[in-house]
């Protein structure tokens, strides 16, 4: 059966979000009627689409590799009003299919359009496919984005500390803050690539753990003590157990960030050494040079896996990664219902993947590539040292 | 001649530092008794080195392609007193010949040095290598570093522009603020990669050019109101006329940065938008995956051209980059004398290059690997754009 369908993004974009678009349209526009929407579910409530044509699906084509979401994607809040104006929308545009690529808030409108429409009697099928750099949502192994993010974690952070190393008689201490939101999975990514303890992260703070003021000290004192330099890495989301989270307003939207500019001031006032605050930033979201080749391939799949669910008429679900149990790395491209996603809400790092971070290394490593960057050990002083004698 | 010889690295460190350091072992260390020197000139005055043998020697060429300066760098004063006790050790030691890897600071000790051991009657050979992310050093074309810092830069730039262009509902302006101390080589290059208008950078503040916050909120204004969205850059060295630049002092060093947060108060309140400032941070200077295969390669030329000139003898010099005037890049391998680098001093962007963007980027290009990222055209409301029937 021809179908009409819409497809959006929404929330925050991932440098692979568009091979997941470029994907649905390669699998739908040659047996259904394709448009795109605008500005994700700001596009939808006002009713700015784009309808197919050959020209619009060429350049959704070639924007596979590019970061960005390439339809606008955005914040819009999901109010009952908003909601109810897409629905309509919807209806007036005769669409049989919504598919949206977004994270948790994604999914949760997703879920409430198909239930306001089947109070209506309106048959729209729905279909969510995931993307999130933070890597917080439910019901499924991983999502799109969050390969590419942690690499670009990993990697910053391997390559900050070899600066780091090689400046500390100048800067010693120096806090990396990532994104993630309320989860840990990308300051814990931080270590993956380090071999050397010089290296570090000598301590890893993230919001699944309540911050613990005393313990985080101490390991930067160790790291100072033994190497002269130390490096953290903490987590936006980490909450300060006098001032609470550091974030702002944004549209209603709480905007997370700042806790290291708070640390360097606690870690400068106890040890009196010079102290760094970095926000690692957009390029954890953006930065092409840093995509995983599995994410990116990944990200096409998830596209290609919601085309199926379209023909097969299915609605109310998300497109999910199962990983197999066998030592080799493979998936399975699933679906998992909205309601079980929502159901189970902001996923955590598990607390085996925060006791055991070799164990969430290796579930870690094939999603980044399984490019594993060799450095050599640091010279040392210990290589050979000649004491002066003058 | 049989020589004795240290190596050392100074001043902040490139991606490629230890490309040069790798080139110079490589070159040397059949012919000469080498040394290596722990971070900089602090090691120096403090007789801190690694005598050769070749367990040393292979770790440093294991470091080739490893961010960061692997004898250790940082930023220790040069005062008359350092310099003595270098002098001193560099004596006991017997030394034929100091090479020092670093930029402007760096050359300038390297000169005062040869100066006092003259007085002394110790003929001392000097030579310097050149590094920096800046591109702030005279008597050079470019000097190793630059090349890769500007690739980050102008990646960043491009990639965070279309995520913002993708979020132009959430979030209307981004400032980034990128490193250059008081020179406007990487900011300007930070609108390299960019092809379509809506990209930007909209508008790039340099120290070059005083501030002029009129100017630069029409150009953000100007944006705004045409694309919904600005990104703007400016260099870390850009000074406010009202509270002058943005820095502080760390062990008696004026380390810039912050001015980016002080204009996202400005835009807010002029325009009541959604800004954030970022710092495109140390990455700048270490980030491997941005490294160009150019300023990798051309920072063991500079080592390589050193090891020449041990060999004939040449004192009171730095290795120099020229380019050839041919319309394919080429450049010779020259040296050129300490004082003429600190005559020069801080070498800005030229008047040419601000005011012909265009020429500026023809020069940088070969620089930056001549990888040109290839975007397609942004998505636009106007590519068939169909308002609600509702």
């Amino acid at each position: 059966m021809r179908k009409r369908i819409v497809i959006g993004q929404a929330g925050g974009p991932t440098p692979v979000i568009n091979a997941t678009l470029a994907a649905l349209a390669d699998g739908l526009i040659s047996n259904h009627d394709v448009s795109y929407v605008l500005n994700g579910y700001e596009g939808l409530a006002k009713g700015a689409i784009i309808t197919g044509g050959e020209a619009i699906h060429t350049k959704i084509a070639d924007h596979r590799s590019i970061p960005g979401a390439c339809l606008g994607s955005g914040r819009y809040p999901s109010t009952e009003q908003s909601l109810s104006d897409a629905l309509r929308n919807l209806r007036s545009w005769q669409m049989d299919t919504l598919i949206m690529i977004g994270g948790d808030g994604t999914m949760s409108a997703l879920s409430r359009l198909e239930r306001m429409a089947n109070k209506e009697g309106y048959p729209l099928q729905v279909i969510g496919v995931p993307k999130t750099v933070d890597n917080d949502l439910g019901g499924t192994d991983h999502a799109p984005g969050f390969g590419s993010a942690a690499n670009y974690v990993a990697q910053s952070v391997l390559d900050s500390s070899r600066d780091l190393m090689s400046m500390n008689n100048f800067e010693q201490v120096r806090i990396l803050e990532t994104m993630g939101r309320n989860s840990g999975w990308l300051a814990a990514a931080s270590g993956l690539f380090c071999q050397h303890e010089e290296e570090g992260p000598h301590v890893i703070a993230i919001p699944e753990i309540p911050f613990d003021k005393v313990a985080f000290l101490k390991k930067v004192d160790y790291a100072l003590t033994k190497y002269g330099h130390a490096l953290a890495v903490v987590s936006e989301g980490v909450r300060l157990p006098e001032t609470g989270s550091q974030s702002n307003s944004v549209n209603g939207r709480e905007v997370l960030g700042g806790i290291s500019e708070s640390l360097k001031q606690e870690v400068h006032d106890t040890f009196g050494v010079n102290v760094r605050a970095e926000i690692l930033g957009m390029n954890q979201r953006s930065l092409s040079l840093a995509v995983s080749s599995r994410d990116a391939e990944e990200a096409g799949w998830a596209g290609t896996h919601a085309t199926k669910l379209v023909e097969e008429g299915i609605s109310g679900v998300m497109v999910s990664f199962e990983r197999d149990q066998s030592p080799v790395y493979r998936v399975k491209m699933k679906e998992v219902t909205l309601e079980k996603v929502l159901t189970i809400g902001e996923r955590k790092l598990s607390k085996e993947f925060i006791d055991h971070p070799e164990r969430y290394y290796e579930w870690l490593r094939p999603l980044v590539g399984e490019v594993m960057p060799v450095y050599p050990a640091p010279v040392r002083k210990e290589d050979n040292y000649v004491s002066p004698k003058a």
